[in-house]
C-alpha cells in the first residue's frame, strides 16, 4: 500500500469515561485517574474523552466527589491532550429539558473549567435540541462536535444520515460524530455510511460504537479506510463487552499501513499496566461483571439495545409474565413505529420498552400508557424521524394540542431561582450547576462536603450498581 | 459491491474442541456436547473441529471418558457435518515422536471411528514429520489439511510460506491451514499472506487464528477478503479471549456481502443459548477466568505467546528471580536464533523459554541446558527453518553427531510391543492408541473403567487446571 498518501486515524480514548461508565457503572474515581495522566498526556491521542455523560452523576452520588474539580485536576494533569465530555443536548447531563440559561451557562463552565471539545447528541436527533449548546460553545470558542444517533429501522437510510450531516456542518459544527450505542453498525455498512458521509461535508467525521455485538473493531477498520477520521478506543483493561475496542489493537492492526497512528505501543503498554490491576480490583470486587465481557448478538438479531433487552426481561419478571417475552419483542419495534421509530436509546428505549410490555400486559395497545409516552406522543421531547401514529396519538392524548415547537422556546429562564435555592450552600460558581441538573443529589453532596469540613460524616455514597452505556 | 461475484467463506466451528481447550481447559465433557449437536448439525458447517488436540488426554485424565466413546457418539449424531480433528504430525497426540506404524495405525482408527478431516501441523514446520499421517490420510480417504505454524521473525518471510505452501501442495495435502496459535497474523499482513497463498497454490485455505492478542476478527475480514476460503470460529459463548472470533459476529459482518456464509442467525442463537450456561457455570466454578477473556497485547510487542510469557514469569518467581524478567525477555530471541528461528509453540515454546531463563541465570550463555536443548541441537526434533548457531550446537552437544534424516526414520516399529503389555485390559482396538499415546494415564482410565463394572471405584479424575490453546 505505498503508493496510497497517509492518511494517520486519530484516536479518541475514552477510559476515563465511556469505557468505565459502560463497565463499571462508572466508578472510577478522580484518585484513581491522577497517577496516570501525566503518561497518557505524552501518548498524542487527539483527544481524551473524560467528563460528561453519567460521570457528573455518579460523581455527586457515589464518589460524593465534586465533578468539577475532577475537571480542573485533569486540565491540570493534561498539559498537550485535547479534554472531551459528553453532552445530552438541551438535557445537558441530567433527565429532563433544561431552559437555555442553564444550558449556556452549563457550556461555559465546562469549557471555563478546562473541557476543549464538547460532543452534544439528541437521543431523538432532532437539531432543535442541540442549537443552544452548539452556539454556546462556539460562544466560548470551544469545539462543537454534533453526535448522530445511530440505529436502525425504515427512516435511517443513507439519504437520512447524510442530509442530517450537511445540517450539522451548516449549523457551525466542527466535527461529526457517529454514535452508535448499541453496536449495531456492521462493517460493510459502515463502508457505505462513513463514505457517503464524507462526501456530503468537509469537516472530521469521528465514529463512536460499543464492542457488545462483537463486530466493534472491524466497524473502525471498514470506516477508516473508508475516510473516517477520528476513533473512539479504550485502553485494552477497560476495553471490549459493552465498552469500546481496544486503543492498542487498533493502533496495532493500523501500524506501517497508510492509517498508521503513529502512537508508541511501549508507552501503551505502561499505562495498560497501571490500569490492569484496576480492572482486577473491580473485578474481584464485581463490580465488573464477566457476562459483559462476551458478545451479545442478539442486540444485532433483534436491532435492540442490550440493556433494553436485560430490562424487559426484568419487567416482565416483577409482573410474573415472562412467558410475554418473545410477545413484547415482537412489539417493541411497533411500538417504535407509532412512536415516529425514535432512536433507541436512553430516554426512547425505556419509553418505548415499557409502552411495549404495557400493551402486551393489558391485552390492548394503548389502554395503559406512561405519563413518559404521554409527553413523547405530545412533542415534548422533539421530533421524530417519521411522524407520531395518528390514532395511536389521539388515543393517548385525546385533544391536546401537541408541540411542534423546539421543546426549550417554551421554558423560562430558570437560572435566577436555582441560584436563590441553594445561596447557602453556594461554594462556587459550579455549585449552581450541579444543583439545577441534580437537585436532590447535589444537595446531598453540599452537606457531605461541609460535613467533612466540620468533621461529622452524615450521610455515605449510594452503592447501587448502575450502568448507563451512552 | 453487487458486482462482485460471490464467494461464501466457509465456517469450522471449534466450540468441541480448540474454544474449551482454550478457554476451559479442555474440561467439555461429552455429555455437555450431546444434546445440543442434533441442532449443530443442521448449521451447514464446513466441519466442526470435535477431536484431537489435548482433548484426547484431557478426557482420559481428567473427564475419565473414553476419547474413542466420544467420537463415535458424535459421529452418531452428525449425520450431515464433517467431523475434523488436530493432529501434531509424528507426535499424533502425544508428546515424543511416535514410530510410523502407530502413526499410521492412529490415522486409520480416527478416520473408521467417524473423522473426515484431519488438520495435521508440526511445530517446527518440518514437513517430514507429517509425511507419515498425510499418506495415512490419503489411504484411509480421509481430508488431509497441513497446518503451517505462523509465526514472527527474519526467516519468515511470504516466500519462506509460498514455498511451504507448495510443498504442502506437491505432498497431496487437500487443503491448508495458516495456524495462527498466538494470534500474532495482524489484519493488513494477512491481506498479504492470503493473497501470496491464493496465487501460489490451488487448493483451499483455512484461517485459524485466536483472539489473545485482539485482532482476530479484523484479521479474517482482511483474510477472506484476500480469498481465504474457510475461517474458524467458536460459538459467541465460547470466543474472544484465548479462543477463535465469535461464529455469530462472523456470519452477521459477512450477511449480504460476496461472502455471506448462509448461515442461520436465528439457529445459531438457539445454539448460544445452549452454550451460555455452561459459560456461566465455568465461571462460577473458576474454571474460566474472566482475565483471559481480556486482550493481551504482549503477545505482539514482544513476538512471544501469552501462555509462554505466564511461564516465563512462574519460573522467575520459584528462582526468586523476578527481577530478571526483562534480561530474559531479552535472551528469548537471542536462544531462538540460535536454535534456527523456530515458531514458539508446544514444545519449542517450553524448550527455548526454560533455555533463556537458565541462560540468564547462570551468567553465562549454554552452560547449563536442559535435556530438550540437547535433543533439539542434536535434530531430534527435526529441521529448523534456519541452521543452528555451529557454536552454540558444539557447545551443547560437543562431537555427537547430529541427526540430518526423519527423526522417525530411526525409531522400530512399535505398535507390536505395545500391544503386548496391554493384553489383559484391552477391551476395543483403540485402547493399544490411548496406551501408546499416554501409557501412564490410559492404564488408569482402563483400571477405573475396570472398576466402574466390577462397582469399585479406584481413582478420581486430577482436577488441576491446565491450558493448552493450539
Ligand atoms: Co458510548
Ligand atoms: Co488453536
Amino acid at each position: 500500500m505505498a503508493e496510497q498518501a497517509k492518511r494517520p486515524v486519530k484516536i479518541t480514548e475514552t477510559i476515563l469515561r465511556d469505557a468505565h461508565q459502560s463497565l463499571i457503572a462508572t466508578r472510577m474515581s478522580t484518585e484513581e485517574m491522577l497517577p496516570i495522566i501525566e503518561k497518557m498526556d505524552k501518548v498524542g491521542y487527539h483527544a481524551v474523552e473524560c467528563w460528561g455523560g453519567a460521570t457528573f452523576d455518579a460523581s455527586l452520588r457515589f464518589l460524593k466527589e465534586d465533578p468539577w474539580e475532577r475537571l480542573r485536576k485533569l486540565r491540570a494533569g493534561f498539559k498537550n491532550t485535547k479534554l472531551q465530555m459528553l453532552f445530552r443536548g438541551q438535557n445537558i447531563l441530567g433527565y429532563r429539558h433544561y431552559a437555555d440559561d442553564v444550558v449556556e451557562y452549563f457550556v461555559q463552565k465546562s469549557i471555563a473549567n478546562g473541557i476543549d471539545i464538547i460532543r452534544i447528541f439528541d437521543a431523538l436527533n432532532d437539531l432543535r435540541n442541540l442549537e443552544c449548546a452548539v452556539k454556546a460553545t462556539k460562544k466560548e470558542n470551544g469545539h462543537a462536535q454534533v453526535a448522530i444517533c445511530y440505529t436502525l429501522g425504515d427512516a435511517y437510510t443513507i439519504d437520512y444520515y447524510v442530509n442530517l450531516a450537511k445540517d450539522i456542518e451548516s449549523m457551525g459544527a466542527d466535527s461529526i460524530c457517529i454514535k452508535d450505542m448499541a453496536g449495531l453498525l456492521v462493517p460493510y455498512q459502515a463502508t457505505e455510511l462513513v463514505t457517503a458521509l464524507k462526501k456530503a461535508v468537509n469537516i472530521p467525521i469521528d465514529l463512536h460504537t460499543h464492542y457488545t455485538s462483537g463486530v466493534a473493531s472491524m466497524t473502525y477498520m471498514k470506516a477508516v479506510e473508508a475516510g473516517c477520521d477520528i476513533i473512539d478506543t479504550a485502553m485494552s483493561p477497560f476495553a471490549l463487552g459493552t465498552s469500546q475496542p481496544a486503543t492498542e489493537v487498533m493502533v496495532e492492526t493500523f501500524k506501517g499501513t497508510p492509517y498508521d497512528t503513529g502512537l508508541d505501543q511501549n508507552l501503551l503498554a505502561e499505562i495498560a499496566d497501571y490500569f490492569r490491576p484496576l480492572r482486577d480490583k473491580a473485578l474481584e470486587k464485581g463490580l465488573l461483571n464477566p457476562k459483559v465481557m462476551g458478545v451479545d448478538i442478539k442486540t444485532l438479531l433483534y436491532q435492540v439495545p442490550g440493556g433494553m433487552l436485560s430490562n424487559l426481561v426484568s419487567q416482565l419478571k416483577e409482573q410474573k409474565a415472562e412467558d410475554k417475552y418473545y410477545e413484547v419483542l415482537a412489539e417493541v419495534p411497533r411500538v417504535r413505529k407509532d412512536f415516529g421509530e425514535p432512536p433507541l436509546v436512553t430516554p426512547s428505549s425505556q419509553i418505548v420498552g415499557t409502552q411495549a410490555v404495557l400493551n402486551v400486559l393489558a391485552g390492548e395497545r394503548y389502554k395503559m400508557v406512561t405519563k413518559e409516552t404521554k409527553a413523547l406522543l405530545s412533542g415534548e421531547y422533539g421530533r421524530t424521524v417519521k411522524p407520531f401514529n395518528p390514532e395511536v396519538q389521539k388515543k393517548v392524548i385525546g385533544d391536546k394540542k401537541p408541540i411542534t415547537c423546539r421543546p426549550a422556546d417554551l421554558l423560562e429562564p430558570e437560572l435566577k431561582k436555582i441560584e436563590a435555592e441553594i445561596a447557602e450552600w453556594k461554594e462556587q460558581d459550579e455549585d449552581v450547576l450541579s444543583y439545577a441538573l441534580f437537585p436532590q443529589v447535589a444537595m446531598e453532596f453540599f452537606k457531605y462536603r461541609k460535613a467533612q469540613k466540620t468533621g461529622i460524616d452524615i450521610t455515605e455514597g449510594d452503592k447501587e450498581n448502575k450502568a448507563y452505556p451512552v
